[in-house]
């Protein structure tokens, strides 16, 4: 058993995977915080979507008038599914892109590009910042992605 | 090549990795199960969102009427969203988990508890459990994944 | 280091990750394009959801009349989101079978078949085509993922 744990754990001994394993958890941590901060803006400007959360503000017409949208909320709330459609390629085409044997530099030239972007985006997004603040630290990310996806596919394609 | 395919078989043979290909896949199917009730949502409650769905209605504003949000409908469509939002870091801070060499019991404390909170969380969501359930179930699952980031960081970090 | 980093890349040397890191770079990328068709709906038809994003047709009302939905920019979106729902699924489930030992051959068939299917989808969703085309390939690609998690829980389960 010892044996093969050793074997898993290379992983982790490897620079290329470490910085990836890195990169990813400080990005996925950055996307979970925009449900705190969702919650927070649904909390403190009363807008839910769920009868049952409004239950605590008493029955009837008075907690009905809490079911309603809030700019604020939205907001967020489309910054959480940006995150997802960007941050979910770069999880999995950076993970194959760290096993296709990347110069160190390299790879980490990618994921703290990503990274940075990713975090701009978030600011520009809920601040809001005036465009193409927002437009352009989205493609920063997307470009990331799609020349991490170019490497993968020159160095493993199998069709 | 008999010789590599066993190489990548090796993860299959190790206690952690395989609870975390077992949690991972009842989560995910679980998730997948959400897109099965919302088209059973849609079909029951004649709640359609595409013209081209409701073509075997009839032409015209006989088919329109079906055009339309049911609450229902959208209550299965948060749920699957927010499972998206929440199953997405587990399942890649979960392997870089399972690949920092974490203990086996430990491994299987955090993965029973996070599908545990999930399938939860779901029931929660749509039968309507009163609150605070929904709430809770999603912050233990929360917490799960935050606790396995902090491992991976631990192991792994490299700025 | 050299040897740690050999390791890592014997995953790009196996015949089924190569295939799986293939499909998946492919699925991942057609989804990325789903942004910017957003994008260059948003544009054509004038259909904006932020305040900023609109600044430069002016101030006040003149730009005021482009915050607004499009059919045509939704249903794109709506796209996008059934891919995440669908491909997430495929991505973990896909990566953990490819870890399993499958066939070759029927490791081929599995990613050949969800990444047409999800190709053939999205011509379904945009164009739009009569259903079932829109049912029937979404039902063939939930049909590979389950094939796929079933194998990974007969060689893996771990409770």
């Amino acid at each position: 058993r010892s044996g093969k744990m050793a074997k898993l754990t290379h992983f982790i001994d490897n620079d290329v995977f470490r910085a990836f394993a890195t990169y990813t958890t400080i990005v996925l941590l950055k996307m979970m915080l925009m449900s705190l901060i969702t919650a927070y803006f649904r909390i403190t400007r009363k807008a839910f979507v769920n009868p049952e959360d409004t239950a605590s503000f008493g029955k009837g017409e008075s907690a009905k008038k809490y079911l309603r949208t809030d700019p604020d909320v939205e907001r967020v709330r489309r910054g959480h599914l940006n995150d997802l459609e960007n941050i979910v390629p770069f999880l999995v085409i950076g993970l194959l892109y760290a096993l296709s044997g990347p110069e160190l530099s390299t790879a980490l030239l990618h994921f703290r590009i990503f990274a940075g972007a990713r975090i701009i985006h978030t600011f520009a997004y809920l601040i809001p910042l005036p465009q193409p603040s927002r437009g352009l630290s989205w493609a920063v990310g997307y470009a990331v992605t799609i020349s991490m996806a170019y490497k993968v596919l020159k160095t493993a394609l199998y069709l």
